[in-house]
């Protein structure tokens, strides 16, 4: 078993904790809500915001920072909704970073529309691992994993569906053509994060788009972000 | 776009080449052919190497070090098969580390019996990231995509399938339920990595394994790696 000196990862989470803090001052002084979106690779983040900017957002006003460690492919599919999109980049030359954190948005913020916005949705670096690790200001996080990821995901990534107050289980609709069984990944998502609400989405067809949509709403109008239509364990 | 120090980074690589070299003499002065292996969470490297001890391994013996941020439920499955496992956890007490470096490799290496061995699959933690920036003085490495992730994966990650020997396009099966062209994927990789092999594989059905494990005994028995049953774009 590898220790890295826990010290010096305390430290980096300190000064990112500070920078978060300036970042909420900056979203509540707009008006603004933040929700950080988390997953692995390919899961559907971006899918999932195209089928939510088609239904609308009951009349918000929403804008996405979009994660990547290069190009601007989703930022570019994202804009098509007529939304207010920024690309924030993590390359730094080679490899990039795996993540957002606080300073990242920080220094992505002027090119942020913020007085025009009411929710901004930020799209994370597809990682399960270390984009929960840091906060960047944010007021709610989703997480949204793929049934064709495996039932163990939360077991093996406990503190990425630890650090979010929403679920999202996407692309159900292939449930037929898997072996995968939902209601142990649920079982799974309660042991480490129990009462967390989850959503059985498919964001290629449409079912549960709606009461994700609902939930980012709810989000935005500053209630307790909770999900309808909850799907728990059995 | 956010800018990290690149000197700080480049400080961390030289290190990490240092202790890769060490590892990969230690691997050599036993004989032992190392491949990393490398993913997103989920694209189904376990069950890949599952279906290949199946197969068989041409009479090599073959171990596994097990890379996770915690627990060993992979460990566990691959120890089923009588092969030596050697669980290696990132997990300092917090979040965990997001990758495997030459260090965390070199930790583990007391426990691994290379004097066994004539092949070491090493099954690095889920992450499209930060495992390509790491070597850990394997002799070739293999990453895995799931046909399930999207065919722009390696635009958005182009580290990753660069830093390869042979790509290996998972979860074929599914094809059929998916709005997802594979030639626009293969396409996609030869942009980031001409002339890198691709191999259409299903662990679930077997389609392709046993083109995987001849793949592995080609690296074992030191000859250059090189896929059999090359998938060229069209």
């Amino acid at each position: 078993v590898h220790r890295t000196k826990v010290k010096v990862v305390e430290g980096v989470l300190d000064a990112n904790d500070t920078l978060a803090a300036a970042n909420r001052s900056d979203f509540e002084r707009h008006g603004v809500r933040v929700v950080n979106l988390m997953s692995a690779p390919g899961a559907g983040k971006t899918t999932l915001l195209e089928r939510t900017f088609e239904l609308g957002l009951d009349g918000l006003r929403a804008g996405v920072l979009e994660g990547d460690v290069q190009g601007s492919m989703d930022a570019d599919r994202l804009a098509a909704y007529h939304v207010p999109v920024t690309q924030l980049n993590t390359d730094p030359g080679f490899g990039g970073e795996c993540h957002l954190d606080a300073n990242m948005v920080r220094s992505a913020l002027p090119s942020v529309p913020l007085e025009e916005l009411d929710l901004l949705m930020v799209e994370n670096v597809g990682n399960l691992v270390c984009p929960a690790e840091f906060r960047i200001g944010e007021h709610a996080r989703a997480m949204i994993c793929s049934v064709t990821e495996g039932e163990d995901k939360p077991l093996k990534y406990p503190l990425m569906f630890r650090a979010c107050e929403l679920v999202v289980v996407n692309k159900v609709d292939l449930l037929p053509h898997l072996d995968f069984d939902v209601d142990r990944l649920l079982a799974n998502v309660e042991v480490v994060h129990p009462g967390v609400p989850c959503l059985r989405v498919s964001a290629r067809t449409g079912e549960g788009v709606e009461a994700f949509r609902d939930w980012l709403v709810e989000a935005a109008r500053g209630g307790r972000p909770a999900a309808a239509g909850v799907t728990a364990p059995a």
